[in-house]
């Protein structure tokens, strides 16, 4: 993996940029904004780091998070150089409509169009923040303790913490370096994923009570009723649909959630070769091998028998 | 970390070895035993590898698990020479009685006695899979893919797969050279903890269904008769003691678990720089400051209150 020389190029010409993550950000897209603008900023440039949606609670404790700004009301200066991080449209960082002299984008995501003046896209990397940290040694800059811990959590959301297939020799040494530089190898997964509020746990705990297993497929719902009785909220059944896989005769992980507006969302994981993909893209959604998703209407036991007749369908 | 030269010599000089796990065996135990036994093999020694209780299911894919034995009849050969490995008395391997004419121990526990001709015991490392690791590339050995998928359990069951706080960036770089000789980062977790009984995921649904927090306690059990519902067995407890740490005000947790003969196993788990060791010892058991267990008697009412009690009075 080599940073484009015409990247580096712009970063040293231009003097002001506005760092976007995507919609719904996660931790690869904030840490990796923020360990580009703390980079950046170490030569002297100007940098804004923008996320339209808000933050996820558990990155509050991420270097820097305070300065990320949602509104880019007199935020970017004058005409800054954009850079999309952990993806690549102006749409999928909530910036449909705007337009900037110099656009360049750092991502490991599929192609959706052909946006940017420099276009860096590595397919194979496991984290855009693994390229941001190419990018940062590429500059000849030093990884800082708060470089170092956006980097880290960056990659520890999009490898599971070294869990996934994306997980590398390159990757562990990358995160070796990152320990040496002073990311905390115990907190921060401490705080991604040991600070659960009491709201979500309860909601866990009653959606695993109706959790049913029927050829290898496990299902779990979550209505609208149940975040109301626990008062947790959508966003806490994040990952919920991976809890299941932990059951050795699940290949298959799906989990209903009801839209307030009608409907329902729906999430499938699967294990291994298992594809979901297809599934979800013959029901109008999308996604990867392992993990992907839609929408369905209807009440929950025609979503649930249209879901299962899918993955009957798709999967052997 | 520097292998002894005393211990290398003894490695040469003789040609049969007895190499033992500590009874419970986990998988740092179990790993860091079998990659010895290879890596020894491979230059001609003849090796035993001993647990006196059973292999935990999960460790079934480990290669060469099923050569592991559980009796000393015959299996031993003439004299051999006796290698602890994470654990520093016959006594921890269930091998108490035993004589042997020397005796190795390579262990990062605590000490408890002077036990072995030669003894390298590293307080510091993570897992004594580091120190075999060590060892064999002192004795100028290949890490086989073998030995390699067996260090990474070993290591990944003692860091908690890079979380806990022994995690180090020599921790993550030996992982990287294991991966590159062939250690699978993807589905050796997945072996360690997505293989779950269905009877054993149901017992702990309906063990997190009762569930009490009060001042950064979480308080669970388990009882007989919820074994007997479930179906589920006492080993299938292992580590739920550790779920609850999830929530963000949990500072410890608890789990009582019945005991067919009477009385409770008492775990405690902690976070962070809460102490649960001094409970435990007040209490007539031991462990680390984030992990210690003891028994006690009495009713589950009884038993909850005196372990409250003397965390209310241990820890702050």
């Amino acid at each position: 993996m080599t940073t484009p020389k015409d990247l580096i190029s712009v970063l040293n010409e231009e003097q002001r940029f506005l760092i976007a993550a995507h919609v719904n950000p996660d931790g690869d897209a904030i840490g990796s904004a923020l360990a580009l603008s703390s980079a950046l900023e170490s030569i002297g440039k100007e940098t804004v780091t923008y996320s339209r949606d808000p933050i996820p609670r558990q990155y509050s404790f991420l270097p820097g998070i305070d300065n990320m700004r949602n509104s880019l009301d007199g935020a970017s200066g004058p005409d800054p150089v954009l850079i999309l991080v952990d993806c690549n449209t102006p749409e999928r960082a909530g910036l449909g409509g705007h337009t900037f002299r110099r656009a360049l984008v750092i991502d490991h995501h599929a192609t959706e169009s052909d946006f940017g003046n420099v276009r860096w896209i590595e397919h194979g990397s496991a984290a855009t923040g693994l390229m941001v940290y190419e990018l940062i040694k590429t500059l000849g800059l030093q990884i800082t303790k708060e470089i170092a811990w956006n980097l880290y959590t960056a990659i520890c959301i999009d490898t599971g913490t070294f869990r996934y297939g994306n997980t590398s020799a390159e990757v562990l040494r990358v995160a070796a370096d990152l320990v040496d530089a002073g990311a905390d190898p115990e907190l921060i997964p401490r705080r991604l994923y040991e600070e659960w509020d009491l709201r979500r746990f309860n909601l866990m705990v009653m959606m695993l009570k109706q959790l049913k297993i029927r050829n290898g497929v496990a299902l779990c719902y979550v209505t609208t009723e149940m975040l109301d009785k626990t008062g947790a909220t959508a966003e806490d059944t994040e990952n919920f649909s991976n809890i299941p896989r932990i059951i050795a005769t699940v290949k298959v992980s799906v989990l209903l959630r009801e839209v307030r507006s009608g409907g329902w969302k729906v999430s499938l994981r699967s294990k291994g070769d298992v594809d979901v993909s297809a599934v979800a893209q013959e029901l109008g959604g999308g996604g990867h091998k392992n993990a992907a998703g839609f929408q369905i209407s209807g009440d929950l036991n025609s979503a649930k028998r249209a879901v299962l007749a899918m993955i009957k369908k798709k999967i052997k």
